[in-house]
């Protein structure tokens, strides 16, 4: 089973790497870009079956190694 | 609207930073775990009320600065 899973900046933690990638959307013409936040995609594939207990196992991955939970959130977003 | 977007190496290409977390993650007791590949992940705030609007431009954005599509594949996930 594979699954997805995002990590993402908590709300009110600065990012850089998105600011600067704003930045250079806006300069390339988009305009209308507001503002840009940058993230860690993973895909896990995990030799389990049951879909919930996969995903259990991939949050346990994400709290324990794949987040730093002190600035960091994550979420399964898809498991196939 | 916010656009999320994420890009991933493609299939063929080496990814030694989720072979890190494969190993790592082995190591820590997830032994289930077959594979793991790494991706960016991107929310994209855009000054856009049509959903189609927005996506289209979002997909622009990955096409002309996120991903390098020689060896990157890009996907937008969802809009709210």
């Amino acid at each position: 089973m594979k699954i997805s899973a995002i990590v993402t900046l908590k709300k009110d933690v600065l990012d850089p790497q998105g600011k600067v990638v704003h930045q250079a959307l806006n300069g390339m013409g988009f305009s209308s870009v507001k503002e840009v936040r940058q993230g860690k995609y993973f895909e896990i594939e995990i030799d389990e079956n049951d879909k919930k207990k996969a995903e259990e196992k991939a949050e346990d991955m994400c709290k324990k190694l794949l987040a730093n939970l002190v600035i960091e959130d994550y979420k399964i977003i898809g498991s196939q």
